[in-house]
């Protein structure tokens, strides 16, 4: 392992608020000249995702690469069939079907992303899952990250470190660390509504939940004076 | 775990020697209504792997499902770049670039079928994965799958079991192999050669470590034959 391989980061970047605060983590930890970060396009709803990902990337001064997934959709629809014939894997407007989440998309989400590491001489993986609080997802949770590492390492016959800097945090205590790294005013491009809207709905669940957590932290959510 | 999740099995099937061998494993293992195969898209520069899978699983009286995995492709290539735009995953006809080789890759296969697994209720995956013989990549050893095993139903908190019944055997053994499960008729539907050809170049690294399993196990191959 040469230093520089060590000394490099990237980013798990999907526009929302705690992978923009790990964006930040990882400057302040690997400094800016050794960051880049990667965004999914794996058909999501709301496109307004990947712009989000896009511009807090250029206000933090960081690259962020593209890389399409169009498995999800395939997987996720009930156009599979035993006819050999490629699966379309657009959605359908009308319905929103197929929908695209698939168990174990974050196993998939970092693979790749190791993959893209491992071409580009990058060390260290840094993504924004947590267990606490509201994830719930086996494939966010602390053992899996640990166990995909050692697959990955094992796989690519590389010395790949994940880091999950969020894993333990309260929306209160994420709120703080994007404080804390002077991530505030990044948190204003950023995308969190689960009905896509921006400036926010406001209502929905993940827009109560980020409200609870900037209140708790007693900051103002800098999306909302935008 | 219901008993009907666990009596069924999905084959990783590329259309190659070793995953059909696979398949007629699994019809033995599993009885013929409980095996079905996934074939992946990812940009092969050889198109005739996907008929062949497809005429293998027809020829086993199997489901194929084909799944598109553009990003090997957008991997691979050089067209990445800061540029936020999608990157084309279509390979450039005239170079035969990008290079969809992604270190890894396997873990990427595995990980998809067993959503794929999850989504229909199976419980075992097989894969033709060897660690013998010529493969010496490292997401195809022992170590590795054993490992991803444990990724995986930690992060579907599944039971998933996989098996890679040619995972110590040698070229010879695995026509051995197909010999006693009657999957030899089978084998002239195959693709094995690195040119694309069928019939078969049979002088590329890939036709000659074929043409050797055969002699050692003294058995014509059908693929000469048709």
């Amino acid at each position: 392992m040469t230093h520089a391989k060590n000394s490099k980061a990237l980013v798990v970047l999907s526009g929302g608020q705690d992978s923009s605060t790990c964006l930040y983590w990882a400057l302040d930890r690997f400094g800016a000249g050794n960051v880049s970060s990667v965004t999914f396009d794996y058909g999501q709803r709301h496109r307004v995702e990947l712009l989000c990902a896009r511009e807090v990337a250029d206000f933090a001064g960081v690259e962020n690469l593209l890389l399409p997934i169009d498995t999800f959709a395939a997987l996720g629809g009930d156009a599979l069939t035993d006819s050999g014939i490629e699966v379309a894997s657009e959605v359908d407007s009308e319905s929103g079907l197929p929908n695209t989440f698939v168990p174990g998309r974050n196993l998939i989400f970092l693979t790749f992303a190791a993959a893209l590491a491992y071409k580009r001489g990058i060390g260290h993986l840094v993504t924004g899952v947590a267990q606490t609080d509201y994830s719930g997802y086996p494939d966010c949770r602390e053992a899996t990250i640990e166990s995909l590492q050692a697959s990955i390492q094992l796989g690519m016959e590389s010395s790949l470190q994940i880091h999950t800097p969020l894993m333990h945090l309260s929306k209160q205590q994420t709120v703080e660390l994007a404080v804390a790294l002077g991530a505030l005013p990044a948190m204003a491009l950023t995308h969190t509504c689960y009905n896509g809207k921006r400036p926010p709905c406001g209502h929905c669940p993940a827009c109560e939940l980020r409200a609870k957590g900037f209140a708790a932290a007693g900051v103002t959510d800098p999306l909302l004076l935008a």
